[in-house]
Formats: C-alpha cells, structure tokens, sequence
C-alpha cells in the first residue's frame, strides 16, 4: 500500500516535469536569463578559462550507471555547470580561430528553442507538414544559389514529390556519403537483365558491367569523409585515388588526366571526380571548371565538396572563385560553417532533380509513393527541422550580410597573412583564398641556416621546426587564452617534405586585428619556453651559420 | 563614399546581431517568455487547430532566391509563427497517438539552449572537451542497460580510445547502418594477401572469400532503414532476405532455419541477422533469445533494431520482454522516441568495444591515432552534443521514474486495446505487447456477415475496409483534433489478407482515458459521414445476411 502511494507520489511529480515549467529563479531558469541576457558573458564567466586534462575530466564522467533515483533539476543543472559546461570548449570566442565553428548570431538563441519545442521530424509531412515545404525551399534557395536556374525550373521541382533538389542533412560528411551513393547508383544503375547496384549490390553489378574495379578520384587534399564513403558504398579506402596538388594545394589537371588513361588501360571505371571548394587544410579551391570538363569528357559523375567554401558563394565578390561549381552534378555546403548556424546543419544539391531516384526508399507505413515526404530522398530517416534555423538566418541576415561577413573574413585572413609574413619569426605555409591559411614559427637564424644547409640539415630543421610547432599548438590550447588548430602539410617551397603547421580560420565576426597581433605574441612567448626543439634548432643554425 | 559608409552602417549592425541579444519585449523575446512560461499553451495557441492543404502552404515558401536585404528579427518571427508554427504538427499534443515521439519533459528546452549556445562539436576532443568524457558515459549507461558487464568492463573500456562501446548518431537509420557497415566489415576481414573489405571494396572481397552473394536475415516486419543499408553498403535490397512471421508478428524460427539451409546450399553467406525489438509497425518483440542462438551457431553478426522498444529496458517489469538482447553483437536504440529528449539522439551500442576497430578512421588533422576524437568509430562528422539532453534526462527522471513511464504507456495500451474489444464496432488487429497496437473499424452487421462470407465475399469487405480505414484515418487528421497513424498489415487472422489498420503508440504520458474514448468516438463519427465505403458495406453485409 505505501508502495503504490509512492509510485503514484512519482507518477504525479512526473506529470510535472511535462506541464510545470522551470520557475525563473530556480537554477535554470536563472541560466536561462543570464544565456538571454549576455551568451558572450555566461560563456566567459562559465567556461573555465585554463585546460584541465583529459584524464582528470573522464573522473566526472566514469560511472556506467544510469541513477535509479531521480535528482532535482536545480542540483543536476548546478553539475552540468561546474563539469561539463565548465569544461567545454569556447567555440565562439573570437581568440578560438582553429575551428570551423564560430559565433552564432543572438537570434537563433530563441529560435533553436521553438525549433526543439516543436519537435517535429522532417521525414515524412505527418510529423513535419509545414516544416517540409520550409525545408524544400531552403533547398531551391541553395540549389539557385549554386546553379542559378530560371524561376520556372524552381517552379516546376522544388516542391515535386518525385523530385529533390538535395538533401538537408546532419553534416557534410553524410552529404558526401549521400552524392557518392547516388553517383554509384547511377553509374551501375539497371540495365536488361540487371536490377542495379541498389537492388542487386555491388558484386552483381560488377560482373554485369564487366569492370575490373570502381573508383573515386579527389586530390590529396580530400577530406577524410571520402575514404570513409568509400569504405561504406563498398568500393573500398584503396579506391579513393588521390591525385597529387600543385604548389597552391589544387588538383594536378595533368596528373588527373594521365590517371584517367591508366584506369581505363586496366578495365577500372573512375565512376566519380571530386572537387574540392576548398581544401579543409589549405582553404583552397580546385579549378573546378576544367574539371568539370574532364568530368563531362569521361561520363564522370562531378561531385563539390564545398562543406566549408560553398558559403561564399553568397559573396557576388568571391564567386569568381568557385567558377564551374555551377557545372557539378552534386554539391555539399554546411551550413554550421559560415553560414553562421549551430552544428548539425548539412546539405547537398544535385543540379538533376530526378538524380535522387537513384536512391529513392519507400515504406507501406511511411515515405508512400508519390507523397512528398523528404525522407525518402535522404539517408538519414528521422530529423529534425534544423532548416528553419537557416532559413531565418537568410531572411534575417540576407544575402547582402552574409556577402559582408564572407568578404571581411577574407579580408582578415589576407591581412593576417600579411602581418604574418612582416614577423621575421614567422612563415607563411599556405596564402588564404578563402579565410584559411596555415603558417609557422621559424625563428631569424633557422630561417638564414636554411639559405645555407644540406638537404640532410634541411630534413633535421624540419623535423625540430614540427616538433616545435606541435610543442606551441599544444601549449596555446593548454594555456585556454586563444586556439590555433594545425595540421600537416606537404609544401612545394620545402620539397613535399612533411610540413606540421598552424591553421587558421577567420570566420569569426568579432575577432580583431588586435587578437591576431596577440595571437602570434604568444606563440612566440610560448617557442621561448621550449626546452628541447628549440635549444637543438638554435645550436644546429649556428653551426651551419658559422 | 557613400557605398563605404552604407557598407560600415550594415557591418556595424551585423556585428549587432552576434552581440546585442534580443530584448524582452521584442516578438521573439516575447515568444521565448511564452514557452517558458507555458509550452502547452504556446504550442495549442499556435498550431492552427485545422489542416490546410499542403498545397496552400507551399505558396507561403516558393521562393527559391535567398533575399538580398536584411529583415527585421521581429517580422521575420511573426512570419514564421504564422506561416510555420501555425502549420506545423502538434507532436508533443496527448490526443496525437500516432507517432514514436511525444511531449518533452521542460527541463529539456533551457537545456537545449545550453547545449545550442556551447555549440560544441562532438567529432573530436578539440571542439567538445568534457562533451566527450559525456557522450562516453552515456553510451556506457546505455551499454550497462542492455549489457550489465561488470565495473572492471567499463573501467577498462569506456573511456579507452581505441575502443567505443556505441556511437552516438543523429537518428535509428544512421544507427542502423553503423550496425551492419561493422558487421559487413568483420565478416569480410583481412586475411592474407587480402586487405579487408573497408580497403580493397566488396567485388574484390567476393572474389577472395568465394561466396556467391551476401545476405542480411530479418523478419519481413523490419524497418524500411535496413533495406536502406542493404543498399547503401552496396549489398543490395534483393540481399536483405524477409523472413515470414507468425501469428504475433514474431520472426518464424522454423522459417528461418530452412532459409538458412537454401542459402548456404547456394554458398550464399548471410552475415547478419536483425531482430526487432519491437517492430515499427505493431511494437511485438522477435524471440531474441532463440534468434541469438542461431546467429551463434551459424557465425552471423546478430544486430537488435531496439529502435523504438530499447526504452523498453528502463523498466524492470519490461526487461523479461527482451530477454537475450544482451546476447546481441549490437543494438540500435532510439532517445527521441520513449526516452523523451528531442529529434536527433540514436545510438548503436555494441557488445564487444572492440569491433568499432572494423570501421575506424583516421587523418592527419583530427581523429589522429591514439587521440579519444569520437569521430573515428562514427558513420557522421561534425555532430552536436545532443548527448548532454540525455544525460540530463537520466539524472533528471532516474531509472525509477523512467520506469513507471514505460510501465503506464503499456498499461495504457493494454487498456486501450480492452476499450477497442469491447466495442462491438472496432476490431483489435494487433494486440499490444508494449505500447503500440492497432485495429479498425468494423461495423457490427460487417462482423456478422463475415461470418457468413465465402472467401470471395471476404476479399470485396476486406477491401472496402481498408478503403474505409483510410477514409477515417485522413479525415481525422484533417480535422485536427486528434491524430492516429496507419500501416498496412497481413494479420494471420485473416489469412494474411492485406489489411490497413488504424496505429497508435502511446507513450504520452498527458494522454487520458477520457482522450482515448473521444478519439474512437471521433472515428465512429468520421466512419458515418463515409459516402462510398460504408455504404457499399452495410448494402454488401445487408445482401449476405438476408
């Protein structure tokens, strides 16, 4: 008896946190004013400003049991404070500039909470109704956007049940995996006998088309999402082919086409070509227009992988860049780059709207032909209606803003690049196209012992100058007063030789030319401190100078 | 000059936008408040109560170009309450029973704030710190659930990182998929001269192991995603082999074993079987245990698609339902279905924390060996920390309360099913073993012809039936008081005649018994304004009794 007393005491304190909102003085309800208020300060004042270790962090995070007994909201919102919000990373700091992510502007704040309050799953109408066609036009505006087709086109598909312009999805990775599945499904689609690839798989669809084996081509600068399609589409990681770069990180147009002949030589289909719009490294741009005739010339199927660059589309100054993205047959853009919305906002976009019947899905329960679901179209089943999040940012920010702050954060990154190359500690590794650029720290004498070494002496200053970068990345970040992310390159200038370097990317609205100033202050403050790579550069570059 | 200063004023006021936060009193300040205040209210004042066609809401979003100027934060949110909230669909509503989601515990909305404004990016530890050690123990509390290995297992790998036990992805497909991209993967390892299917692709590893073909075993009551996967991993939907069910939707042990024998007799290998837990269309659970000794002794990988019923597992009243889960290799769980957080919280967990190592990813700017970035042992990239929404949602309701969730939906649905036996107008088609069932509407002459009927005269009713369900069921919708959903069945009762039926989950834990009576009311009314089908059936049943 007092146990069923108990259980419906419960039940009813359950009914409550369904119908009974936080009050505005309880703990998160306080939070959620102060986030209101000033994000910026609450991110500030609760983001821990120094690095606690991995190892010390997981301490707070180590039991594999979910509680049996309930905790107030209060009590739980004060440790998610102090451990986890605490320990996060300040993505949206203007000193951050390593990330992809940036700020986001105060009135998705709001928004993103109607979004999660209405709770409606984009697969199919029943769960979504106006949320499809919202997300349909968010579509067409990108797919107009990128191929600029005439109003009756838009007219005529946007809304077609049979048709997608693309597909709104978590990230670019699945926007990447979603292009290549549709570029296999078309290359081996079904023929006579033959069902397809989709119905049949790839082994049946082999031996019907008589291919010695499939591939992707991409330059060496691909994204790592690449090989990871491959693998899933069940082509295979050694069938990604990378082509080799020119000095500026683009793809070799001549080294693409001797790779062509030498597939062909040997029965392998290069089903599809990527280009890169631009590089998640370098921040360049391959010349997409001469491939997009090399492409056509082959029967390829033309993928951009434009997750980050595609943003800058919305600059009428900075679309020269992208010339013959217009051309491809799929394009990724995420949204949750510079288009300034939070994360889990990718999209791809076929210039075809019938391509996406390549791999349409359908269900007696859902997705019923002819309907206008959206998932039948996706890879992904459920989602949720994160295109009303970057719908408003369009019609709120427009074009015109989004054109200002594409424009001055490429203007930050060649000013960057500049008062990088002006430091004599310093060296740029890659110029900005875009607002991405990598460089390093070399200090005065390694860099006039360089003039004078060995290839031998080249190789041992270039392995200490890595360690040495990695050693001031590492303690940046550790140190929490600003972040540099870095990767590795393989620069022309120093003879492919394996190159770790600072990366940059400028996205952020807010950061000023004082941080960038203070930014390199500190790397350099941080090489003095180096008690191994630096000592041992500084002695071999006296030796050879001597 | 005056360009300039137009172009500085606009700078200015985007700067604005990332650092002046709403005001209270604005439309969307106000509009916060009101959700604060109360959700329920904000969303019954704002969803039109009535069904507008969808025709008529795509005029409201037909144009494809990204407007060029700014608009105000104010009109824009007045647009979308009235063009967008106002048409969407009442999910969270306890008289809409027909969808997997349900209402929101309030806590989650400030927390989703949180979660939106830290922005953080799940893919690796540089942009999520403390989100990793999290979404970690997440994965291990869920692993815990459905595994209870002991406190040295999870000691040993929750936080290891060359070891995941799940993923955390955006929704039950891509979960799905994860499960048998790693079962497609370790079937077809590396073996000798052979680099394994993730490397050189599935024709070469056809060729290396000799089959003939591959197969995925599941009921023919699976998820429309598993045919997905088939397809994407390029094994293709014919490869997904559907085994008939019984009486209760259950997978058929004895059909199964003999199609097992058929396929080996081809040297056809079947390298995975799913059981469903329960199934998307009637909630009943396939015989995990007995299917986990077959997947023993035929070697195959056996996936559990707990998508929708894993939740299931909160309760220890429930738990017996699922016996021989812990037996899986993996298990697909929902959160955005009945563990109440928002769309875009799947996961897949796996038994042993190593077989991630099948489909491990690496690069040379994140996900570096060694490193703990989520990233390397998940289908998506960039991912949010929806995570955290889970977390919460642990601590906040505890595993007590969680239970007696579960508990009451099932015995609301068992209730349910009681009310709909007791009319003599309805019919239970399905009988619920958790909370999701379904049945129609029969009129009372209708059931006594049947009983008269030759097999000829069966089949006309049955399809006028259907017509009439289908009737009812639209109506209904459109009506916009109250929502059931609809599949398509073959219930053995009616020698696996195809039948639509009437679907309903009830896992609003705000949905009464007062809400279940109108909503048959409303059906019965609906089923009386029918101008085709019911008359034909009451002329039709009328002749048969005569």
């Amino acid at each position: 008896m007092v146990k069923i007393k108990q259980a419906e005491a419960t039940l009813e304190s359950l009914h409550r946190i369904f119908t009974v909102p936080e009050a505005p003085n309880s703990t998160l309800g306080e939070i959620e004013h102060a986030i209101s208020q000033n994000l910026n300060r609450f991110l500030q004042d609760h983001i821990a400003a120094t690095d606690c270790s991995l190892t010390e962090i997981e301490k707070d995070f180590n039991n594999p049991t979910i509680p049996d007994a309930p905790t107030f909201v209060s009590d739980h919102t004060a440790f998610l404070l102090e451990k986890l919000v605490a320990q996060s990373v300040h993505t949206s700091s203007p000193r951050f500039i390593g990330h992809m992510t940036s700020a986001l502007p105060y009135f998705l704040m709001p928004l993103s909470k109607i979004m999660i309050a209405l709770n409606q799953n984009t697969v199919k109408i029943e769960t979504s109704k106006a949320f499809t066609p919202l997300e349909r036009q968010v579509l067409g505006m990108l797919h107009n956007l990128i191929y600029q087709r005439n109003e009756d086109f838009y007219q005529s598909w946007m809304h077609s049940a049979a048709h997608s312009l693309g597909a709104f999805c978590s990230g670019g990775t699945i926007a990447n995996i979603t292009a290549l599945w549709v570029a296999r499904n078309s290359a081996l689609k079904a023929e006579g006998d033959f069902n397809g690839v989709a119905e049949e798989g790839l082994f049946r669809a082999m031996r019907h088309y008589g291919y010695e084996d499939l591939v992707i081509l991409v330059s060496e600068r691909g994204h790592y999402s690449l090989k990871k399609s491959a693998d899933v589409l069940g082509i295979g990681r050694e069938s990604l082919v990378a082509i080799p770069t020119d000095e500026n990180n683009r793809i070799c147009l001549e080294k693409l086409s001797e790779k062509i002949v030498e597939l062909k030589a040997k029965n392998i289909k290069p089903f599809a070509l990527v280009g890169l719009a631009g590089t998640t490294e370098t921040g360049n741009i391959d010349p997409l227009d001469h491939m997009a005739d090399i492409a056509e010339r082959e029967g390829m199927h033309f993928h951009v992988d434009a997750a980050w660059g595609g943003a800058s589309l919305m600059s009428n100054n900075q679309r020269p860049k992208l010339k013959g993205i217009e051309r491809a047959d799929s394009v990724t853009i995420d949204a949750h780059k510079q288009l300034y919305v939070p994360m889990g906002a990718g999209m791809v976009l076929f210039k075809d709207p019938a391509l996406v019947s390549a791999i349409e899905h359908h269900a007696d329960y859902i997705l019923r032909k002819g309907s206008k679901d959206l998932g039948s179209h996706t890879l992904e089943g459920s989602r949720s209606g994160m295109a009303m999040l970057l719908f408003a940012s369009f019609n709120i920010i427009g074009r015109q803003g989004y054109e200002l702050l594409i424009d001055q954060s490429i203007e930050k990154a060649a000013y960057f690049a500049d008062l990088v190359e002006a430091q004599n500690d310093f060296e740029l590794v890659s110029a900005p196209e875009l607002c991405l650029m990598t460089y390093r720290y070399v200090p005065p004498t390694v860099k006039a012992a360089l003039n004078v070494a060995s290839p031998e002496h080249v190789d041992a200053i270039h392995t200490l100058l890595n360690d040495l970068t990695i050693f001031i990345q590492k303690r940046q970040r550790e140190a929490g007063h600003s972040f540099v992310s870095r990767t590795c390159l393989t620069p022309s200038q120093w003879d492919r030789r394996t190159t770790n370097v600072f990366r940059v990317v400028l996205a952020n609205p807010l950061t000023t030319r004082e941080i960038l100033q203070a930014v390199l202050d500190e790397q350099r403050e941080i090489a003095s401190t180096s008690s191994i790579a630096l000592p041992k550069l500084l002695s071999l570059a006296d030796t050879l100078l001597r």
